[in-house]
């Protein structure tokens, strides 16, 4: 337990620190290659690859859309009725982020308009691991079915010769994906960047990833001008504030579904009671020897701060300054506290609210800015599958009065075609 | 004149090539030797960058709250109410983008929100160069004025011993922005995501800049969690789009509006019709004898096309593939057309809707993707000056509706922790 107030300012930075990001040369070099590779030989280095990295025989890339159809047949009912809920409940939140243009005159004559275009192909990534992840293919899917974009590709890689898991094809299949690419890793990503033979060229990749992937995505989003990523990743993070009437079980639980995420996962407690604190670290011992990822989720808790603040007002501002991916508030009252939240990327407001509910079913997005990007970036939504672009229509007499605007701006300027540009429509109009 | 239909698919892409961006290993290097001192002497190094590249003695690096106060006093009156008109349209027009957030329930006890924050701290970046750039300015800081960012700072250069122009004090005035830095290049750029003692450190920076500044950008978004930048930047270019009525004048002035900004500039005419293609070829020529930055235009002049179309319908298309930045509609009836825009930074509709409207004056903002970003990214719009959160709050009925599909897709994906974080709280529901 660390008292926060008794530490100097180093040590209160040292406790917020996260662990460093070590995008070691050699993956950049892995990467560049791998990119290079796709770019040349298409399809051929994407089967390469899957022979090589997801140790694949005859490899396959493209699902054929009778599998995805009849993905249904082989799932459970309980998992069936889950992705649907799910899907259900995202879709519900997401459709209300459709964005209605702008349109208004700024000036008698002059009308501007703020449009919205969906992003017409986009690329869908869902990394393979120990388990199939169909919450993943929902957070992105329903997005781009609701944008309307006319190109989705969702690539993810299979293990070994395992069959695509039909979790996987069902979530793709109620989102609307026909183009389903058994590829993974940093030559999926370049191969929606550059397109190949089976693989639809995109402009615009989201989605998660391993070290590999998060450098093409970076790599690709420098270099190819017209291809974007949706955020920066980092490894993912909670921060739990929780008052004195908060039941440590619950704590100790949310905590924990953060740290079996990955071993560099970070957690974060701030609370403003000392025995609290210390039965949430008992209630951790206890569930963790009940779980199956306690490995992992105990390297996790290695990074990781229970932290005993001096009032709630103070765990606020900690949060404000560390920016958590997740920031879970279980408190009396919580909804009184909202006003003090900055720079998270999805808050859980009470005791009855655990981030696995917005990890899979709530209606939220689980895309989420991390390692401090929650400062600046955007918890994915609608409008990241959308671009905007503005549109002016300006009348004679518009134009009569924008410019004793536009020509003492261009002449300050020093731009003299841009005024001649209307001068010449001014003079046109006496001549009328 | 090319014939559009008498190309090949490749003469057709080689037509819409644009000008290579020479980012040279130089360039970065001297960047990332600028970024470290920035980084390690703050202040002092600034000052060193304003004598050694903008050649000023007893440099200052920010202005006096009194002078910007009384820059108006120097300001013709012509100058003044033009800033003050093109200020109050871009205010009109980005004040109507302010956002709402959304809230609803998507299952009865799942309550969930997608919120804005204003990020914190922004910093405005406006170049130097042969003129002051006041509409640089506006264009950002009416943004980040509306958005109601708690740090803004705007840097610029200042070349020799000339005092900074009182234009750009006065379009930093109306837009309420105090901290104003004589700071320019990729220095400016480090010293606004570090942070100095005079410059505060801001975590995301707007406008644009030449190749040094542009890679400043480039590499401190890459390796600063939490700096973020707007839109990666290019070469300035417009598209017309023109029909046998249209008034080659208009064109030529146009064309010309575009080249005078940067010899790396690509203009490029679309129209169906040989003779006012021709006109506009010998309107060129006379306007650019009458330029004074003919020698820039001309220059930029061998990188455009005036391309002969077949129809109307087909140079949309062509527009669509090259992505322009700006796109200018000199068409009978154009808003039948707007349906078929697509890929393009901001339109011009109409005879008398000149690009330099919209450098200055019509509402919208001028700091659109260019060099084929139009793709994918949006022009600058208020909402860059924001990111979006989620919130949910769920109640206990909330949480056991939810279960049904929380617990079959965390066991789906191997995560126990997460199941657990729900269980533990419908067992406590149980117990209640």
């Amino acid at each position: 337990m660390i008292r926060w107030n008794e530490l100097t300012l180093q040590q209160q930075q040292g406790a917020l620190m996260r662990p460093a990001l070590s995008a070691s040369k050699n993956v950049e070099v892995a990467v560049n290659d791998i990119i290079e590779q796709v770019a040349l030989n298409g399809d051929s280095a994407l089967i390469t690859f899957a022979e090589k990295f997801d140790k694949r025989s005859n490899v396959r890339l493209q699902v054929p859309q009778k599998e995805i159809d009849n993905s249904v047949k082989v799932l459970s009912t309980e998992l069936k009725v889950a992705i649907e809920t799910a899907y259900n409940n995202i879709k519900t939140f997401h459709q209300a982020q459709l964005p209605n243009s702008t349109s208004l005159e700024t000036t008698p004559g002059v009308l501007c308009e703020l449009r919205y275009q969906a992003i017409d192909a986009v690329g869908l990534y869902v990394p393979g691991g120990s388990a199939p992840l169909p919450s993943s293919v929902l957070m992105q899917g329903v997005c781009a079915q609701l944008s309307g974009a006319k190109t989705v590709v969702l690539a993810t890689p299979v293990n070994g010769d395992k069959k695509i898991d039909p979790a996987i094809l069902y979530a793709a299949k109620l989102c609307g994906i026909t183009t389903v690419i058994e590829s993974g890793g940093a030559g999926a990503i370049a191969a929606m960047a550059f397109g190949t033979e089976t693989v639809p060229k995109v402009s615009k990749v989201f989605g998660p990833g391993n070290s590999y992937v998060t450098m093409a995505k970076q790599i690709l989003s420098q270099s190819q001008p017209g291809f974007a990523i949706d955020m920066p990743a980092g490894p993912s993070e909670v921060l739990v504030i929780a008052d004195e009437r908060a039941n440590p079980e619950f704590i100790a639980a949310d905590l924990l579904s953060q740290a079996e995420h990955g071993r560099d996962s970070q957690v974060i407690l701030l609370c403003n009671n000392t025995l609290v604190i210390e039965k949430t670290q008992q209630a951790i011992e206890t569930q963790l020897a009940l779980l199956p990822r306690a490995d992992i989720a105990r390297a996790a808790m290695q990074n990781s701060s229970l932290i005993l603040v001096e009032s709630i007002e103070q765990a606020f501002a900690v949060s404000a300054e560390y920016g958590p991916e997740h920031l879970i508030l279980q408190l009396g009252e919580p909804e009184q506290y909202l006003p003090l939240v900055n720079n998270a990327g999805s808050v859980f407001v009470g005791d009855y609210t655990p981030e696995s509910a917005g990890d899979y079913a709530s209606g939220t997005n689980h895309v989420l800015p991390t390692y401090g990007y929650s400062k600046v970036y955007s918890s994915l939504n609608l409008l990241d599958f959308f671009r905007t672009y503005t549109v002016q229509t300006i009348s004679k007499q518009g134009l009569k009065a924008l410019s004793s605007a536009i020509l003492p701006l261009a002449e300050a300027e020093g731009l003299d075609a841009h005024a001649y540009a209307v001068k010449v429509r001014l003079e046109q109009l006496t001549n009328d």
